[in-house]
């Protein structure tokens, strides 16, 4: 089942997507609130996948405005340099621990929606993600039982500010620009994908291939990364653990390729969907 | 005037502090939804003045449940290594950009609650720092525009779990375990404070001074930090900015001194207030 965040009719929405179009679970069930609520409630899970297989859809994919999958989440859990490739290309060898930052909910953007290049900086790059949304929040999760906190998977664009991103020896605000953190377009049920290292993972410019990675090469991988993070913060309904990069980005490139007005941007996970945007540049 | 966020036969609060208790202007304020809301809007602000003048306390403040100063703010951005005596204890120097770090709502505890030294770490160490609570949001600040965006200041103990801060060459989850952000008691509106220069702040452990600075000190001062993040990101209100530690921490004592259960600690910055918070394991 795919599932959606949207806006329609200036209302707030949830659903599924179906080939002929949205089928309206905020109309269908009324008592939960929103997309992270439907995950981490299995009743609800089932009911709308009885929907999905049954109902009628309410309206055209086109006629909804798409929102991020998860608006608006406590936590999107970001990991640093875990393909090995990419730890090459950045310099850095891969340690004993995964290399976390954060990102604030304000700056996710929807599918379709234009990514921002800032006004202070020309350094912007992309970074193609698989992302993880988590149905079932817990603490000292055990990796062998992490997948079952894992409502399913979609695309991320961790889109970077480079020259603010080593400011200072913390990332700081180089990974929290307005309108950087492209989420979607739909999340993709943990029961249609069995294995996630059988995906692979495309950063496309302008349609050309940038970057491309198998979820196999993760040198820390989902199980490993939800049980560590568990250890220090409880992962809530919703939340989201942004896997990594491959190879390939922008500013490692001789010459640097950096995202401009008129580009576009695409991850391509097939199996999970295609998350595309264009880019523009701040007001 | 003094703002507290609270709870009160259950139900969430905020009110004014007065000598006498508080007055409840969630009850006397109903259009306005929280106490972010209200340092944002003037008008609601001006009224919650008159009240906090003329009416009296609906309760004492020992029958409310004390809340984080703002419970869940959209952002909390933490600036590493601001004080120059700190930086030289931390092995570092001043550069020309801040050091921002980021940490999430829902590590936050209130005023008196305790603050939870994880299962998975001893290094559990304090930061006390001033916080300064937005109350007009926006974008591109500039330094001499900055103070009018700032609501007012409270207290805040950056706590930090020291080993998982060093894990790898990103904060990660260091500084985000779950209950070790404490933001309180109460928010000291601006107009208190003419000049936030001349602050001096404490942090004691057992009633024991360990850190001590004035806020003259800091190497990027409250504006300055405010327009680079401004740059980045939009200001919302309620965001915390959280200021930065003094020197004194206790990982960098010869022996160290970390935080266990049965301490407390105090940060006490005079004009504004004292935050206390016991230890306690994580159960």
């Amino acid at each position: 089942m795919k599932l959606v965040s949207y806006r329609h009719q200036n209302r707030p929405g949830f659903g599924a997507v179906k080939d002929e179009g949205v089928i309206d679970l905020a109309k269908h069930l009324p008592a939960v609130a929103d997309l992270a609520a439907l995950v981490s409630n299995p009743a609800a899970l089932a009911e709308a996948r009885r929907l999905a297989a049954t109902a009628t859809a309410d309206f055209a994919l086109a006629a909804v405005e798409l929102e991020p999958v998860v608006p608006r989440p406590n936590k999107i859990i970001c990991v640093g340099i875990n393909y090995v490739a990419h730890a090459a290309e950045a310099g850095r060898t891969v340690g004993k621990y995964p290399v976390i930052f954060h990102r604030y909910a304000q700056t996710l953007v929807a599918h379709g929606a234009p990514i921002i290049r800032p006004r202070v900086s020309d350094n912007f790059d992309f970074e193609a993600e698989l992302a993880v949304v988590i149905g079932k929040g817990g603490s000292h999760i055990k990796p062998e039982e992490a997948m079952n906190h894992v409502a399913g998977y979609t695309c991320f664009n961790d889109s970077s500010v480079r020259d603010w991103q080593f400011h200072t020896h913390q990332y700081g605000m180089g990974k929290n620009f307005r309108g950087t953190g492209s989420l979607g377009p739909w999340l993709v049920t943990a029961d249609e994908i069995p294995d996630y290292r059988e995906l692979s993972i495309k950063g496309m410019l302008n349609g050309e291939c940038m970057q491309a990675g198998k979820l196999s090469e993760l040198a820390f991988d989902i199980p490993a990364l939800i049980a560590y993070v568990s250890q220090a913060l409880d992962w809530q309904p919703g939340d989201i653990l942004a896997t990594g990069t491959p190879s390939g980005i922008g500013f490692k490139r001789q010459p640097p390729i950096f995202l401009k007005p008129g580009d576009t941007f695409d991850v391509v996970i097939p199996g999970v969907g295609t998350l595309s945007n264009p880019v523009a540049d701040e007001a």
